[in-house]
């Protein structure tokens, strides 16, 4: 395979007006970083094991997943070596599995992910001193593989719905787990199916015949020599899925299944040995890992979105196509407008979405540090961002990764372009730990609240002192067809909103509608409020923290990433044209300034798109793409996967003989 | 398995205001045509070919192009005997093979569609009379089968720059089919890997050493009795794809290989033997068949889409969540505003495009028999509306599936509820047969030439009138909140965008651009504009043609499809405000009264949003999804599914042997 660089490709590089490694050097937080992150890539990718003979798209469904086990425990050896050579922590681990360098590795998911991710911190989490002792080495040294149950066939978001019981038994000092209907059984737990042989079981605790609510206990599945399920363990997979199809995930029902009583986690609440429940002294310390999921996604959502973007745009400047101009020759693809508004936004998400990631990581420690302490008081409005920042980062991702894959044209839809895999991996964020309209709605009940302590004239925490500054009408200064402008435009649409859905809310109350249907009845308008907020805070934080950052940057980049987010500031602009003309004085000249503003960016930014996706530095074994590959060679790579179908190593398949040939014959 | 209703389903079903049936025939057009449809599905199921002992999604690619191959020709088996047995025409194998029911048995897609879909139309419409008597017999009695070959790797959208050539030889009287670059191998057409053994290739034609443009010319590929590629001919599968994976999409390049003169397909243009080119007398009439595939087309969503709210629909009133209320139980999701916000505007999608299909449908019918008769004039418009629609229907079809999949939660990810399946067939669609953005800056070409004319002061055609009235800015009428002052004000959105874009386009020309610079410059504006001209299009002849026959409904009936209506046109509205805020009169006051009019459509819709699914009659088998079957056992079939995973055949897989047992004892 020569290693030329397509001439269009190359083209772009030398026009590039500012140094991609220093950019790169940037996103990685530091050059020691980037060379740490390179090490880490080099190291996880010299042992081969992300090289299949057969890609495994080809493989059947059974395959797919002897495939991925095959994977996951030569990864797992890796790490385990590692880990003992170096002494690391947890990590090491994360580095690995997470982020780019993991779906690399395993590219439709992995059946031991929440082994580390679940199992392990939820032991950690809650278990008592002795619970950890004994559980943790265990499961470090991987004698036993673990995953997490929680979501039942009939229950996911509404956690308290959950059927499975685990009622305790003094006789025998033991709790008995039981999954009285077929909705009781849990559904969709990684590696549940066929690979995990003990398991965290999320389930209602009764004792002395009164219910406790839901309680974490661990569970053998699977014998730990022949792996066969133990008695009353009901376990297999759910079936095929739209991806993620190496995650091996399972359902699990019980049949009275017995467990010894120190079998419940019992850092926090306690069964003791009468079956005297002792409640827990903070439950509110178990919010700390669901936001921690959440601030991890947004992140992860950036490293789809960045994949696709550089895939889309490399192949955007080798794809020639049409010709505009008589006598001319076919332009690249990256010339026309139309598919620079596609994909500039897309690289300007990026940016956008791990500025705010990284301004939400630094809040969740401080807030978590203040728990510590005993001071809750920011925990509801971090709980508010996570919630919505989790919608719109999953949502504006998976939108991405489409616009993305549908830029290429027909060969986006080509599994070998790695857009159609990225699309099955974002789209499913949208669904999993909290469902966006939940999500949405979460976050609006916090906005209200807000708006109705403002309305009392209380003070408010900083990511909506804006609402204090807003509600009730106030006069609205002139529209400003800056940045800064339009930022304070969102937060008047923002608060616009929320006022609009409070008032409507109390309307309907005074017609004699209870809260909650009026709620319901307003939750359209609450889930657009919620974004708006969303969408005010996305922009303030990207602005600002790339102002502040600026100073450390050479002149050029600094122009550069300052006209990105430009770009993202005004695509939004004219995205909510509707709201900024209902809540703010945006006048129609102000709007076409703002379109032809867009459009100069777009033509501004043009030279540099290569430059920009090449700088998040995705090497080609994990990009995966035949498309995006670093050298341009897309056609080449196309053909040459398509070499890879295993229909293509006969030049004529055996349903020939059988059907086609007697059905030409008229003797099928 | 039992055959009980879920009784939350049949509460559904007891509430429903309207006759079902009614609706039902009104569909399909007429009781007759109702039964005619039932028949037909009866018959072509009772085979019992969509069976499959083992899930399809289960298989190995290689498997699931084999047993898509067996059941294409049973499938085809069946129409031959019955097309023998009733002699009848092409509509047969059409309404067969098109539509729902033949995606109930090809469920990813079919190796032998093009043959009838492509190949034998290509050959009648473009064969001459001698050509067809002889390939028509054959096609027909399937002792060939064949291809359509007009993509290339490095071309599809862009027709004249396809690569592949015909050079005609008068020494031998041959042409020498080429293939010059590997840009130039044809690449996607269905069934062309390992299924057709004949294909018509679409090549550029040299004659006497000039180019003459694209022609059409029948290649044999393969060996008749044996099926071997014959010398020359390189054609194999182009590999796994998001969807579509039984298509057995094919690539194809030629060694210099050489047809007969008379395999060129001359009903248009000629090649004499001494290679003199004669020129086709009507280009024009090639455009029919793009057009008719394109108003196909957009039936073909509403079949997809009709599936998709059926299931979410039908899951939505199953599914049953949280609890707003305490002591009240979890209500049915479909009780949420939010969701009924997700699923009701889908519904109405259904009816608005199926509509807009059959208007468009006759439109097709008068402009061909005028074009017959000689008159071209209505062709351009034909063209514009078919092309913005074809972009609008698939658009919003694939958006619609993805909500619907996403409103189902988790288990819309399960391929068992059949929403990825349809999600991979309608965005394919997206991209195939003209490629999106491309389609609406077509239409925007038609309609900024409309607007020159109307400042000519010429007469429009009809779908274009409005702009006549409204250009120039001439002073609008207030704005009127009902569903026909809607309408107008959409009407004027369009206006009001076409008439930015021209202006935009000349002041970028008086700046010293070139026109087609400006052109592209405006771009994204232009595909707006045309958008916007779509949307009134559909806004209008959905209102009044479903006022037109509101006659001939009973009453009950009458009020639900109105309501539809009006939901479908306030949820533009409100979708566009920015839009509207721009161009017409309409204020605050009136968006809260939209606003409060779209939630209470909701609210009187919600009885019968099961009825209004239940009414496209698609049969459990042809709807093919655990989620959505008429019964309502949503939580059972999900299992049922699950246990037919061939990994569910086995307690222990034979990887915890080779990988996880050596692994957890460090083995490995």
């Amino acid at each position: 395979m020569s290693t030329k660089i397509n001439p269009d490709l190359q083209k772009e590089r030398d026009q590039c007006t500012f140094d991609v490694t220093e950019l790169t050097n940037l996103i990685d937080g530091g050059v020691e970083k980037t060379e740490e992150r390179k090490k880490r890539e080099e190291m996880a990718l010299k042992e081969n094991i992300h090289n299949d003979d057969v890609p495994s798209v080809y493989l059947s469904h059974k395959e797919k997943y002897e495939l991925a086990v095959k994977k996951a425990c030569l990864l797992f050896k890796m790490i385990r070596k590692l880990q003992e050579e170096e002494n690391a922590g947890m990590e090491n681990y994360m580095a690995v599995l997470g982020g780019n360098l993991g779906s690399a590795i395993l590219s439709d998911g992995c059946p031991l992910t929440l082994h580390y991710v679940m199992f392990i911190p939820t032991v950690m989490g809650q278990g008592t001193v002795e619970q950890q002792a004994y559980w943790i080495g265990r499961a470090f040294n991987l004698d036993i593989i673990g995953t997490y149950a929680q979501t039942e066939l009939g229950h996911g978001t509404f956690i308290r719905g959950l059927e499975t019981t685990a009622t305790y038994d003094p006789s025998t000092k033991e709790f008995v787990l039981h999954s009285p209907t077929l909705t009781s059984y849990k559904w969709w737990p990684g590696g549940l199916a066929h690979t995990a042989n003990y398991c965290i079981v999320m389930a209602q605790l009764y004792t002395k015949g009164k219910c406790h609510g839901i309680h974490p206990f661990i569970v053998q599945l699977r014998d730990e020599e022949n792996h066969m399920p133990l008695p009353g363990i009901k376990v297999g997979e759910i079936g095929a899925k739209l991806g993620m199809n190496g995650t091996n995930n399972g359902f699990l029902g019980f049949d009275k299944v017995r467990i010894p009583r120190d079998y419940m986690l019992m850092k926090n609440s306690k069964v003791l040995e009468d079956g005297t429940y002792v409640n827990s002294p903070s439950s509110k310390l178990t919010y700390g890992t669901m936001m921690f999921v959440r601030v991890m996604l947004v992140n992860d959502m950036c490293n789809y979105m960045a994949k696709a973007v550089t895939i889309a745009t490399r192949y955007s400047a080798v794809r020639r196509q049409s010709q505009p101009k008589p006598n001319e020759p076919e332009p690249q693809i990256l010339d026309y407008v139309t598919q620079q508004h596609k994909l500039l936004i897309g690289i300007a998400s990026v940016y956008a979405f791990r500025t705010s990631a990284n301004w939400l990581w630094l809040m969740y420690n401080n807030v978590t540090a203040e728990l510590e302490a005993g001071d809750m008081e920011r925990l509801p409005e971090l709980h508010a961002l996570s919630c919505c920042l989790k919608a719109a980062s999953t949502a504006d991702a998976a939108a991405c990764v489409e616009r993305c894959r549908l830029a290429c044209g027909g060969h986006g839809y080509m599994l070998s372009s790695n857009l159609p895999l990225t699309y099955g991996l974002v789209t499913a964020a949208c669904t999993y730990e909290g469902e966006n309209t939940v999500m949405l709605l979460q976050t609006a009940r916090f906005l209200v609240k807000a708006w109705q302590q403002a309305v009392s004239g209380n003070t408010l925490t900083p990511t909506v002192s804006y609402l204090g500054d807003l509600r009730n009408g106030r006069r609205s200064p002139p529209w400003d067809n800056t940045i800064e402008g339009i930022i304070a435009g969102f937060q008047r649409v923002a608060a616009g909103k929320i006022g609009q859905c409070v008032a409507q809310i109390e309307k309907r109350q005074k017609s004699g509608m209870s809260y909650e249907d009026a709620w319901n009845m307003t939750s359209v308008q609450l889930t657009s409020a919620s974004e708006a907020h969303c969408r005010a805070i996305l922009l303030a934080t990207y602005f600002q923290e790339t102002e502040q950052r600026a100073g450390g940057v050479s002149p050029a980049l600094r122009r550069a990433l300052r006209q990105l987010v430009d770009l993202y500031v005004v695509y939004w602009a004219l995205q909510t044209l509707g709201d900024l003309l209902r809540f703010t004085s945006i006048s129609e000249r102000d709007i076409e300034q703002l379109q032809n503003w867009y459009e100069d960016l777009l033509v501004q930014l043009r030279p540099n798109a290569v430059g920009l996706v090449d700088a998040f530095d995705i090497r080609d074994e994990i990009l995966n793409s035949t498309l995006g590959a670093y050298d341009g060679r897309a056609y080449e790579r196309l053909m040459e996967e398509a070499m890879k179908s295993p229909l293509n190593a006969e030049p004529v398949n055996k349903s020939f003989h059988s059907y086609l040939k007697p059905l030409m014959q008229g003797k099928l």
